[in-house]
């Protein structure tokens, strides 16, 4: 069973995953190694070497669950960082608090074809992606031992992808991560004093200034945000106040599809096959619509590395302001 | 002139490094260089292609600055994230703030000898490294623009070392890192609960329990963390109540000396030559003494990878818990 732990100074919270516990020696590759070639679990033929699915699509109603012909697979994944099973069975240690690591973490497949990147997928193939994010989140939330879904992509090994097959995950936690916690009571804070959402109010602002303005649609703007930690990250933005990423209509889904692939098909042209991470910032789960806080993704390609200086401040070093960012990926198309 | 950027929602600063622009496709090496042989711009007989130095311990004093025959030498960065000539500026953005990238970045030479390794160096030569540190915060704490010094140490290229001589780093900052503000506050909130430091509570604890204490003497302790970031991380904490690094006496810096060399030889016993990261935990410049906060070192050996999970949650992984590390560690020798 793995362990959920919390930093009694910082309160930051760690997951010691034992199942996937090593030797000291079996370190010394920092990187998760991609292998490529050989055997895929995740392509079509080899459903049987995944945990059963939670969600398909694209499956003709007659063919069997765990079969091929689908489009797209949700899976848990086969070696969990939390578990689902169990009761979380908080303790204390002395002045430490744990809890056992009970959660979900699943893998959604986003494509039958191994050669596909999410970047140059089809209109109908990302759309089933997004549409998989939501149910997942949805479903989860039936579960009252959850508070919030993390949505993730790991693209390319640096950023730490471990498959090769085009996926991104999911994982369902107990507790609410602290960076959520820290966005949330950011938000809060400037909606007390201004009366108005601090999303809104960027939005506006960079709609008017237009130097960090990547490129929009009906419903959405993609920007290179005023303090990015990295060269070229992007976030994509609804127009319209909303705090929850499940509650778009599937108008919004289609115009997210359209500003996501324009978005990483502009960093495409600007950094070919860069390895990046995108992350979806939503409220927590079961939550009232909140006036204060604004959903969105946070797109940050994998360009520099984070060491001690980083670790230490928190603070991030990054070498190209946004308005050039913005410059290049506005001139890349 | 760089400039300093904070996150409207998180309060997060970012340094945005103009100096170190680049082109888009300059960004696809994702670490830092080592430029390995050839001409290393830290040995002695190249002081002259390094801005003056700042403090040099073990040379004659007959003989002018900037010439070889030292043992160690501190000099500023060649290539700064911040500066040091120019006033805060700070203004605002509409809702967003700026201020210039003010503040000094400098670089530890730790010894003469390009092969040397810090976990190795001798005693005499490490209390050098240490002594340093001391007096450049003491020398930095004079300028009223800073509040904090950073110190740390990128080992290794996966770390972030981009030069292979032994060396380590400070910053002194304008503003106080979010990561110094979330430790302080977490500190004093327990502070006062309890009406005790917590991290002498933390130390009485692993003293007493004994299954994630790795070693220690006179004046210190090295700790495996309770939930810890990376397998095989380290605190080396001073046994008696102190909030400041610069207060120590040269006792207790002889003792910091030996426990920290125990501590990282340990360390390579169980992986030989590992990257890490170490950074300095002190109270923030020109402060009284605190009751609530006490200096330490944190030692992050780099074993794993930040990936999207982490972007989001600000949760860690960890595949190993601190009591099997301690365990190897305390066996290693």
């Amino acid at each position: 069973m793995p362990e959920l732990r919390k930093d009694p100074v910082l309160g930051r919270w760690i997951i010691i995953s034992k199942e996937r516990s090593k030797r000291p020696t079996d370190f010394i590759v920092e990187e998760p190694r991609v292998i490529e070639g050989g055997f895929c679990p995740l392509c079509p033929g080899n459903e049987k070497t995944t945990p059963n699915e939670v969600l398909v699509f694209g499956r003709e109603p007659i063919l069997p669950p765990n079969s091929a012909g689908w489009k797209l697979r949700v899976v848990p994944n086969k070696f969990p960082a939390l578990v689902i099973e169990g009761d979380l069975e908080k303790q204390a240690e002395g002045l430490y608090d744990r809890m056992n690591g009970i959660g979900a973490h699943e893998v959604i497949i986003e494509s039958p074809n191994h050669e596909d990147r999410f970047s140059f997928l089809s209109q109908e193939q990302m759309l089933f992606v997004f549409r998989a994010f939501r149910n997942r989140i949805l479903d989860l939330a039936h579960d009252k031992r959850f508070q919030y879904v993390m949505v993730f992509k790991n693209y390319g090994r640096p950023a730490g992808a471990s498959l090769e097959h085009p996926h991104s995950q999911l994982v369902a936690l107990p507790i609410l991560p602290r960076m959520v916690i820290s966005e949330l009571d950011g938000a809060l804070s400037y909606y007390k004093y201004k009366d108005r959402c601090i999303f809104c109010d960027i939005i506006r602002q960079e709609i008017q200034q237009d130097v960090r303005l990547v490129c929009q649609n009906s419903h959405f703007v993609t920007l290179s945000p005023f303090a990015p930690r990295s060269p070229f990250e992007m976030w994509i933005m609804p127009k319209e106040h909303s705090s929850s990423y499940t509650e778009q209509s599937e108008q919004s889904l289609a115009a997210l599809v359209d500003i996501f692939s324009e978005s990483l098909q502009r960093l495409d042209a600007c950094i070919p096959n860069v390895p990046y991470n995108f992350v979806l910032h939503t409220q927590p789960l079961r939550s009232q619509p909140l006036d204060h806080f604004h959903w969105h993704f946070e797109i940050v390609p994998k360009l520099t590395s984070i060491a001690g200086f980083e670790w230490g401040s928190g603070f991030y070093i990054n070498p190209m302001p946004p308005e050039d960012t913005c410059t290049y990926l506005k001139e890349a198309m």
